[in-house]
């Protein structure tokens, strides 16, 4: 009886081997022969799974954003239960930060995409977002629950300021990634802004704290 | 007499066709030669200027900069003499998100920069980052001018503000470019956050007044 084959678990250490030779090679120079010998396997078992580079490189792209969701349900977990409202936001938003090496590696990766597709219009279409847009439906509904319960000015729209630390927070990440900033002036940024919109909470950080 | 050559002028011509050349291939795939068939010149003038594929690359990121400073300040001096506080941070930070094609154009062409940096270590190690830092400093005066003016909150820290509202600002850019998100959203989201930090200006915008 032939061995049964996890469809869904090769096609996680195939992706994982993409990510693996983008980080050192850089993505444009990552094909299907690159990710074959970076995993072990034949260049026609890659092919079996990811039949062009688009979908090889959507495939690296999907497992990014896994990698990026298992992050952020892991620092959330680790909140207590008590946690309040600015808690659980400033939580899976520092989550996103670039705090180590794998996620320095899933941002560079995910430049190398967004860059690539600038170009590529077979990935420009792919709605490689999504785990954006579900972050900033969860952020959404955690503001407006602060609204209900007094802590974030009612009058203030919490789609547009769940999509400004969506985008604050990207923009952080990218500035640590460049080496223009360093973490814990990222992570003091981002608390800068959660103080300008809770009422609730520590005092405001200043930058003569956190620079090195 | 030989003509005289105006130096600054032929390497902006050469940065510029790269960038035009990088638009439309990608900048991983555009070196001296592409460089030197777009700009109509030959390989050695631009290799004159530029002596390797690095010094070449960041001769365009300057460009790129040069023409970002440009439309800053076209921004800037459009404002009315009485513009407050406000008024001037939204209009430096607003020229900077993708209004046009040329504005697009830059934004890919420094994401393409931002993605090869991280594997290729002659690029990473360069300042490429002077011009959003002269921008921080630039806000960071204003916000403590409208600090003193009563505008501003005077317990935030102006350093750190300044470095989220740029980080902001590039974050959704970013939206923008990869088609997350549109121009008028975008704009919104600044403003909910400008409106959030200054206790001066118009009323909180709202999402459903901005979305198509």
């Amino acid at each position: 009886m032939p061995k049964r084959v996890d469809h869904a678990q090769r096609r996680r250490e195939i992706a994982d081997a993409l990510l693996r030779a983008a980080r050192t090679a850089g993505l444009h120079a990552t094909g299907v022969r690159e990710v074959a010998a970076e995993a072990g396997v034949s260049v026609r078992l890659v092919q079996y799974y990811f039949d062009t580079k688009a979908t090889l490189l959507l495939g690296g792209l999907h497992r990014v954003g896994e990698l990026i969701a298992e992050r952020m349900s892991e620092h959330t977990a680790a909140l207590p239960a008590t946690a309040s409202s600015r808690d659980r936001v400033e939580a899976v938003l520092a989550a996103l930060l670039p705090a180590d090496q794998l996620t320095k590696d899933l941002y560079a990766v995910h430049a190398q995409y967004a860059a690539l597709a600038l170009t590529d219009p077979s990935l420009a279409t792919q709605p490689y977002g999504d785990g954006a847009s579900n972050l900033q439906t969860e952020i959404t509904r955690t503001i407006r629950e602060a609204q209900g319960a007094g802590e974030v000015d009612p009058r203030r729209d919490p789609e547009l300021a769940a999509l400004a630390l969506v985008a604050l927070t990207t923009g952080l990440a990218a500035g640590v990634i460049a080496g223009h900033n360093n973490l814990s002036v990222a992570r003091a940024a981002l608390r800068e802004q959660l103080g300008c919109m809770f009422t609730t909470g520590e005092a405001r950080p200043s930058l003569a704290q956190v620079s090195p």
